[in-house]
């Protein structure tokens, strides 16, 4: 889950002068700010300091960040001929930044902990790549979809390829881990999802198979974390609205989970945050293969104390 | 579910002339829109033509919708002395225009189809008023929530009377039947849903006891159902995640079920949607209790056409 951002006063004073995507496309940059939490809070990884929507420009499909309202691509893809335009590219060259961030990240590293390299599910970034933004009831995503399944699904094999590609490339740079993060997928019902999402996920988890573990994590999947298991990952990663021991049930003891806390949780008192930690281990009893988490990302309003005393406390809690 | 609304042709040429707060107050304007779409598409109800947030401005948090944006709040709610302004009014003095509509769409209907009235839910409301508008992390709320128990629990109380007393007045003025939404509380995982909502929702719940029929309706609520239950409704909603048949058994069969069409399928081709209505209603078994319904609202680019045909549809294959 991200790690870095609002919520740290050094990523504040970066922002000063530099956008998000300044940062992402500096591997100085991204470098530093990838380690500004492991400097402060307990860590176990760390995750590459980047974008999901990054893929996207290289594809035909520019984008910027909004003050307060989020990215706004400037072009949305609403026709088969605004589908048919989108290009197929090598990451190692237009995001070769990012690529350079990972090796130099890797360097500073040196062991100390493991890094998570990331990259969007194709559902999450055609969904972007269509609404143009965020969206609440992804209605235009699907009546695409609905519409013209074809170009629906060249739309997810161009993301898949790319994508791919891409995790390969960050896999070569050095990342000991990755995670495909299919934010919105749970916006789908288990049908749709078997029809339009799994296909493509299920090739991108195929195409990364075996080389380093791999996570994958949606939110609002309490119905699709079945499908979602079949479709790839090591790890499959749940939100908060459902039990860990529900979620690992549906998921199967044979795969690893990573979740769930509520990161509203991290903004209000220390002692109900850490009861729902708590509570968290209890239903994972210990097993092997329960990697604790936040159910979604972190939120800016968060106390980095709130973050601090919540890694020393699962770490107590779990070292033997 | 939201029947009315911008799908159609003949609320948008009234939308030239008034806002929907407007309409809102205005008991004929109010009528008007109500019965539109019982002119042109087989409904088995109809639902009066309101907002979830009227009831918040005679308590002291005025709002507007914002083109293009949707609510408002002037002043969200943010701290203890926030809520402690908070007033408690009587529905049937400043409501009165929404009981004068009840009144006028009961007489014009004469029996032909029942009429359904609604309110929010206290956890719905509280959102609102606390977020000042539309959220995905419901962050205000939740901190708000976890940091002072008692200012939550006090304005949540707040808005039950309310709704319970504007609920009851609906009923006195001759609505056959009442929806509660707490659209937004599928937020909350189980354990907050019943420490923050469920006792509130439960006394709302209690106090039209007995009255008419009782909807209760969440989105995202996969894992709380049986807590919805729990809280009351004689029928439970269910938005589309959930397949009908697994949410019908995590409810009971005891209850009746409300659901649950994703309403995306009704911007698509006409086959996909009623292929999907189909299903629905095979997963219902042809059991009674179940209400045929879209899983949230219509959304606003819905061809009028396709509900018409939905409506035929579901009524072809149920009529014996």
């Amino acid at each position: 889950m991200r790690q870095a951002g609002r919520y740290m006063a050094e990523y504040r004073a970066l922002r000063q002068n530099y956008t998000l995507l300044q940062i992402c496309r500096t591997p100085d940059l991204a470098t530093e700010v990838t380690l500004q939490p492991l400097r402060r809070i307990e860590l176990d990884a760390a995750i590459v300091f980047s974008d999901l929507l990054l893929p996207l420009e290289p594809m035909g499909i520019p984008f910027d960040f909004i003050q307060g309202e989020g990215p706004a691509i400037e072009s949305p893809l609403r026709s088969e001929a605004d589908i048919d335009r989108v290009r197929v590219f090598e990451p190692r060259e237009s995001l070769g930044h990012v690529l350079d961030a990972i090796r130099q990240i890797t360097h500073e590293l040196d062991g100390r902990v493991p890094l998570i390299g990331f990259a969007g599910a194709p559902f999450t970034l055609a969904s972007y790549a269509i609404e143009g933004g965020h969206s609440n009831s992804f209605a235009l995503t699907k009546a695409l979809m609905y519409e013209n399944p074809s170009a629906w699904h060249r739309l997810c094999g161009k993301l898949t390829t790319v994508v791919a590609d891409y995790l390969g490339a960050q896999i070569e740079a050095g990342v000991d881990a990755v995670q495909v993060f299919d934010s919105w997928v749970g916006a789908l019902n288990a049908q749709d999802y078997r029809e339009f999402a799994q296909p493509h996920t299920r090739r991108l988890f195929e195409a990364i198979d075996g080389r380093v573990p791999s996570i994958h994590f949606g939110t609002s999947t309490g119905a699709i974390l079945p499908d979602m298991r079949d479709a790839g990952g090591d790890v499959v990663g749940a939100d908060w609205r459902t039990r860990l021991d529900d979620a690992w049930s549906r998921i199967g003891h044979d795969r690893a989970i990573q979740g769930n806390l509520d990161p509203t949780l991290l903004l209000g008192p220390r002692d109900r945050m850490l009861r729902s930690a708590a509570d968290i281990l209890a239903q994972a009893g210990g097993r092997p293969g329960h990697i604790f988490n936040l159910g979604h990302g972190i939120l800016p309003m968060t106390p980095v104390e709130n973050v601090q005393a919540l890694a020393r406390f699962v770490h107590e809690q779990t070292r033997t």
